[in-house]
């Protein structure tokens, strides 16, 4: 039994009424879901977001990924229970887990050691079944395409060019290229198609922007599904699929109350990829969160080049949020790893490598401060960071004058973050922020992903073929000009080179292609090959997945 | 706005735990989904079953369905309704409705009019997960074969005799037939696949059998989903499959509790197709009902010949139920069609009509007598029915010593049924019961077939190919003998020709192909075109169903 499965089944956890009650939270507004999960009701977020005034948002994003592990998760737990701790009245916001990969290699996304969110075996699994209702919705949008078609196809929507994918939560790549519909008359007319795993669907970006039921209902009519022979585009509205989706979706949009093994409360709602949409919970979520509390702590997928951007230039953007400090965690043994050291060789001091490596970690602490955000690092203490190590980190970052703090929050839980928690009210309570987008709304998308490219990424430009800079100019004509840019890139690199670790310069970067979400409200650039459906490994986790004999869960994480 | 749906919206619920408390179950046993939907935890469904005493059990069923409708739903609540309003303890138990279906043509499985179980749109919809968890199963299993081909394929699956489908809760006529693993290596190898509604899963066929969490274990792992070129079969637990699917289904095999209109508690469970499966709700239900209540009323899918036949011959036989009377649900204007008047001309008097409709109905009492049960006919009343008609149909009742009870639950709630409720009580305290299956256990899988032909059906003879034969011989002699025969046969006549209503004889019953579900634990026949994934009509429902200014649902019904 895993060391974070076995401290979850230690604990004693309080009925969700009780975390509720703590986070001002009525027991007339609770659904619950089981005796320590439960949704909050659409009517109080909305009443919250009237009434009550607004509390600080702090955004915990990191460096580039590496193999080496981070703990961008445990961060945003471990300083939501210490701002606890220290008499602050803080709420975190986390993304709900994707299944597909709990059978595969990933394992939970709930955190680990002490500091988690539990159940955790609930939120890892079916939750409260959002993922689910978000796949449903997704897939009455698909059959009713092709049920359009089949019907004599009023519409005169041009097979050839569907753009609405079917999903699951599911990693499943014998889904990712299927010719559908085969078989006769009676099953349609054979055309290509293919499965996204759920967290890749427009339903969910759309939803986890929604800023109400009303609102999620508009987003999923404006989903352009496909378009006809001469290009018009055609809408879920147009197929009058946007109510019966909205109607899949009602109960799941309310915002999932759960707490961390200190009694924390946290918000765990939506969870969109973070490469092809924003890769940020919910709004509804944060939203509420925030009219809850002193301060929410939430974090975004991926980097800081990309989770932190499109948090701050997608999610606050779109949803009105004025972010206050951020948070940037890295580790020893990750910036030693961006310094070149192997994984396998990690065990070894490596003075110099980390202060290679820390230009990682540097450039993600400047962009932050390009968005008017004060920046503090958590450095997330592994047993075999060395002193010199760890040294080389704060004066690298002193010299940029960001404090960089050690935080032993997995071992420790809410007393292994204190100082972190410090250090943040200090940027707090100073009023440091002022925020503001990296671009602004009204230039053209084609200079939208340039400004992200070289401000950044630092490329030194953008490779862009002509046919995808007419498809932007298409997207502005249709009125879309005005949204916000998610890219598409690979995680482990500021570059589009997963190989380029550190922070590479005088790099191109090159879009693919684009492609305009207009129900959730922005454009995709794709500069590389984007894995929208995941497979499994050659010995996969659900192998060794069982209940033991009194039904308990083994081997999920 | 359905009248349906005016009255459930006009109804005041009471809290799950206070009809809980009435049944028997404890608070610490509940698990509440929302306020007025709970799972009952397998812990305490294990003990009820230890330690208290087993209540009377009564099937609801009814005559071959026509399009004038029966309501074999409404009188199972309104049953249950009125056995506890004349102060008997009675547990209403029902299938899950499918998800698909609501956004075609068929509106919700709840009930209607004053006998509805309640929060229908809930119900309807997502309900407590369970649908949502079946279907994860089924992928993953299905994944995990495609996966394990990808890798190598060891166990050496010959990927020309996959029989296991993907499935989703959704009508979808392009996802009947495909082929999927397209787009080049890293994808696996293309061949033939396709999806079916998940109520046509063997998940939710050993779902709905499994007497508890270890049972449905092993169930899954016996599943088979291949075989290899030499015709060894392939299962779920080679694939090492079964765990996490155990996993995946471990809180949606607790059993669902609501209550109906009238307050009376019910449990929703389950909800195999009646064709390709046995048509019951899940055995975990019906059998915690029993040892919590005096009587039982549970209904299953179709008419008697195929629903009453498979819960008598594989649910009651598999679980070790012994039913103590059957009610056959008719309607005067379903008994017309059976005698020949189209749909059109229902609302004329035509007694001549119903005398040979009748028919229909004689026949399944005669059945349900031959498996020693007594059956009571529920007449469930029209506005438009003629004292006459009515008093055809009570005669020919008379005749075979059956009492024909006339029904209101529609308009007047349980004082409807009281009538009823007192008939069936009759039934019960004269202790009629002498209940046998059709056929035993070790008699040839053919002759079982041969028998449901010749007993229920009223067919000449059976027509089994050699090719089908052989199969059953090698089912036979691969250990699965002993299993009974589920039927797939048109739900619309005794026979297999849907247009042959009223009691057709001298018909020959033609087995096309026979399939082994040995996760499930029978073996299906089946008898013409089974439709395992339906389409969505030409206006779907989907259409018109969509939320309303107060965030309410508008369409569903």
């Amino acid at each position: 039994m895993s060391i974070d499965l076995e401290i979850a089944r230690a604990a004693t956890l309080r009925p969700i009424a009780e975390i509720a009650a703590k986070a001002g939270i009525p027991d007339a507004a609770l659904e619950p879901y089981g005796k320590y999960k439960a949704k909050i009701g659409l009517d109080f977020v909305a009443s919250a977001r009237a009434d009550r005034p607004r509390g600080k948002l702090v955004l915990v994003t990191g460096i580039n990924p590496t193999p080496a592990g981070e703990g961008k998760t445990t961060t945003t737990v471990g300083l939501g229970d210490a701002l606890n701790h220290i008499g602050k009245r803080a709420m975190i916001c986390l993304r709900e887990p994707s299944l597909g990969p709990c059978f595969g290699v990933k394992g939970g996304a709930a955190g680990g050691g002490h500091a988690q969110v539990v159940p955790m075996e609930d939120i890892n699994l079916h939750f409260t079944g959002d993922f689910h209702a978000i796949t449903a919705a997704n897939n009455l949008l698909a059959a009713m395409i092709d049920n359009h078609i089949y019907w004599g196809n009023a519409l005169g929507i041009d097979a050839r060019r569907i753009t609405w994918r079917r999903a699951l939560d599911m990693n499943d790549r014998a889904l990712r290229s299927v010719v559908g519909s085969l078989g006769g008359t009676a099953n349609g007319f054979p055309r290509e198609d293919g499965f996204d795993i759920v967290v890749a669907s427009e339903v969910m970006a759309a939803f986890c922007l929604a800023h109400d039921l009303a609102d999620l209902q508009r987003r999923l009519g404006r989903i352009i599904v496909a378009s006809t022979r001469d290009g018009k585009p055609v809408t879920a509205a147009d197929l009058k699929a946007d109510g019966a989706m909205a109607v899949l979706l009602r109960d799941a949009l309310a915002p999932n109350l759960v707490q961390t093994l200190a009694g924390s409360p946290a918000l765990v709602h939506g969870g969109p990829f973070a490469n092809i949409a924003h890769g940020c919970n919910s709004v509804m979520a944060t939203t509420l969160g925030l009219h809850l509390s002193d301060v929410v702590v939430t974090e975004a997928g991926f980097g800081a080049d990309l989770g932190a951007e499109k948090f701050l230039d997608i999610k606050c953007r779109l949803a009105g949020l004025s972010p206050d400090a951020c948070v940037i965690v890295a580790t020893i043994r990750a910036l030693k790893m961006h310094g070149g050291v192997a994984k396998a060789d990690l065990g070894r001091e490596d003075v110099d490598a980390v202060k290679r490596g820390v230009a990682n970690l540097a450039r993600h602490v400047e962009n932050i401060k390009k968005f008017g955000l004060p920046p503090v690092v958590a450095l997330n203490r592994f047993t075999a960071d060395t002193e010199a190590e760890i040294r080389a980190v704060q004066e690298a970052m002193a010299a940029l004058g960001t404090e960089a703090i050690l935080c032993t929050h997995w071992s420790d839980g809410a007393a292994g973050t204190v100082e972190l928690a410090h250090a943040v009210m200090r940027r707090l309570d100073a009023k440091e922020a002022a925020f503001q987008p990296l671009y602004p709304d009204a230039i053209p998308l084609a200079e939208k992903i340039g400004t992200i490219a070289r401000e950044i990424y630092r490329a030194r430009d953008v490779a862009i073929p002509d046919s995808v800079l007419a498809k932007l100019k298409r997207f502005e004509a249709m009125g879309f000009g005005a949204a916000p840019i998610c890219i598409a890139k690979t995680q482990y690199s500021f570059s589009a080179d997963p190989t380029a670790m550190g922070a590479p310069v005088d790099h191109v970067l090159p879009v693919r292609d684009v492609r305009l979400l207009a129900g959730a409200g922005f454009v995709v650039a794709i500069t590389g090959d984007v894995m929208t459906m995941p497979g499994l490994p050659r010995v996969p986790a659900a192998e060794t997945i069982r209940l033991d004999e009194q039904g308990r869960i083994e081997g999920l994480f």
